[in-house]
């Protein structure tokens, strides 16, 4: 997408055709920092600070990382090492293990010596099929918000679509477009009047920090609301549908995804908004069945919570401490928000009912966890 | 309660029997810093900027701001302009009216010349019947925290009664002891092992800031978390009970308080834990009975969730801005909790069932609202 009127990806090869580039996700939304990586380290690191986070962009900057390690040294045992290496960095993404899966399959066979160019080649593919998929999430979900604008123009007036959006699922979480963010940038662009609902999102405040930047840079209106604000929004019914993305996916609907998400399902259920999950396939686990009892929820560092990064009356980032010395913070990461309330998943093959049967039609290929 | 060992109220009358001085609840949770109010201005500034806030303590405040004004001038005009001036600090807090009603009612028919002693009477009383209800109010709570503990013992291995908590209905919001920390200040001094979850509460941060920083200095075990956490933490069956304050509450049971509270009640609802809001009666808009409908929302400054304080690395309190230039933020900063959602509302004169019946059986004296 475009940022001061300049297409990007969030990751691409950079001029010497070996090191990747990432824009620095840590720095938004003060600061546009591009940053390289030249070696397998500077990949993991990027993942596990979080420089670039959501479950596809893990997945993209995980492949090239082990590009990285290949160009070192090729062979098996590097290989192998390099695939541990950034499998540890974060623990729940389930995408990050996919994507070295399908980085394996392409490399194992080879000989060393082929490896390296197979793997750089592996890698721009993933990453053009994660565009692919999220701009076909975009043409899915973009044809619901037009139904939705069009069914609710009456009791509206008409004048602007408000949608509802948690944490940052936009191009900054994927190569491109975004999943949640996909069909808004679609909509928009083809001109359907709307305005974003920007949950800040703490304790990490991807929802201030990177969805109201991204939106800002594009030209969509919206507003950052606290993350208390939804329910009595769409209590008052200046929300007319919500969406999000996700971290994982169970196989009969279950959604994991942000810390928060939950709570936002629930009042949209309250007032009978729509609640739908943008998602690739690739983000649903088909071991896993009941989302709430076998998704384990990463527990963050309470320093997230206690403290927070901003810009100071200078100009300077600087991080400041919020909590009483000595008062302990909590901090899980994710939350479930049972399929019961997601009126939807909006995936690249369709959207479908949030359920093993909804999958299921969607993914004939599939078996479904039971 | 206590701070550093040393009881406090959160106002009182100076030494020289005529200032009042209060906690500075701005500089906390960093410094805990006494202000002192000598004229009419001072109160109302105070008011104002949210140095003294929760709804009893507010009134406190106003009562003791007139006492100060008719030491300058005990005329009727100065009565009356004291009054407006006041009135017009917060616009949501009915408390604020209450309490200058109280003073009116015992000055008015008064001479000039006797106003100032019998204000500084009759607003010594309101404080001193303040703490007489919340400590009521703590009593009636902890019987219920007992019994949740009692009955809850066998399920959980029956260690610790955990508790949730939003905002800050503490003695900080009072005048001493609080509304929904009065029971478990209580039961806690009474030996039943508790630990308290505390929302942070964005925008403001008043959980973080105010209720950490009472609950730390009072002893109680507690652990601060972001808002987004609450509904996870119940799904997961760690937390056994919740309970909020009221700003204002309506004839029929809704419930006006810090934004947010109904996003927790929901996700109590749904995991069937008890939703409890401690008030005292005095915070019954009798006036009103679809709080929906009925009871304005004030819409705050959206530099509140655009800017946030907290202590630097060398122990300075900075702002800093968290939001990209050009996004605008919105500011909302109540809901309402419907009736539904109550498990109970406990006042000063028992615990009673959120409805219009359970409302009027505590309190025959008032026609409810139709």
């Amino acid at each position: 997408m475009r940022v001061g009127g300049v297409p990007y990806r969030t990751i691409w090869l950079a001029d010497d055709g070996a090191c990747v580039e990432i824009i620095d996700q840590t720095r938004l939304p003060h600061e546009f920092a591009i940053r390289r990586l030249e070696r397998l380290e500077d990949a993991a690191e990027a993942i596990r600070s979080m420089r670039v986070r959501g479950a596809p962009l893990i997945g993209a900057a995980a492949a090239y990382g082990l590009c990285l390690a290949l160009r070192d040294d090729a062979s098996d045992e590097s290989l192998a090492r390099a695939r541990e290496a950034l499998l540890a960095t974060r623990p729940t993404a389930v995408n990050l293990r996919w994507a070295l899966d399908r980085m394996r399959e392409a490399l194992a066979d080879l000989p060393a010596p082929a490896r390296v160019e197979a793997a750089y080649a592996r890698a721009a593919a993933l990453c053009d099929e994660d565009v692919a998929t999220c701009r076909a999430i975009g043409e899915h979900g973009a044809r619901l918000l037009e139904q939705a604008f069009a069914r609710d123009a009456g009791t509206r007036g008409g004048e602007v679509l408000n949608v509802l959006t948690h944490c940052n699922a936009g191009w900054l979480a994927t190569v491109d477009w975004g999943t949640a963010l996909a069909p808004i940038y679609l909509a928009h662009d083809r001109g359907l009047p709307l305005h974003v609902w920007v949950d800040e999102t703490r304790p990490r405040n991807q929802g201030a920090s990177l969805t109201a930047w991204e939106l800002r840079e594009h030209g969509v209106p919206h507003t950052v609301i606290a993350d208390n604000a939804g329910g009595h929004l769409m209590q008052q019914g200046r929300v007319d549908l919500c969406i999000t993305g996700s971290d994982r996916t169970t196989a009969r609907g279950d959604v994991c995804n942000k810390i928060g998400t939950y709570l936002k399902a629930l009042a949209a259920r309250d007032s009978q908004i729509p609640f739908y999950v943008a998602l690739p396939i690739s983000t649903v686990d088909w071991t896993l069945s009941d989302g709430l009892r076998e998704i384990p929820i990463e527990e963050r560092h309470a320093d997230e919570v206690g403290r927070i990064s901003g810009r100071d009356a200078d100009g300077n980032l600087v991080e400041v401490s919020i909590l009483p010395d000595g008062s302990p913070a909590a901090n899980p990461a994710f939350d479930v928000t049972p399929a019961r309330l997601v009126t939807g998943l909006v995936t690249e093959r369709g959207v479908c009912e949030a359920s093993a049967e909804g999958l299921r039609a969607l993914c004939p290929e599939r078996q479904a966890a039971p």
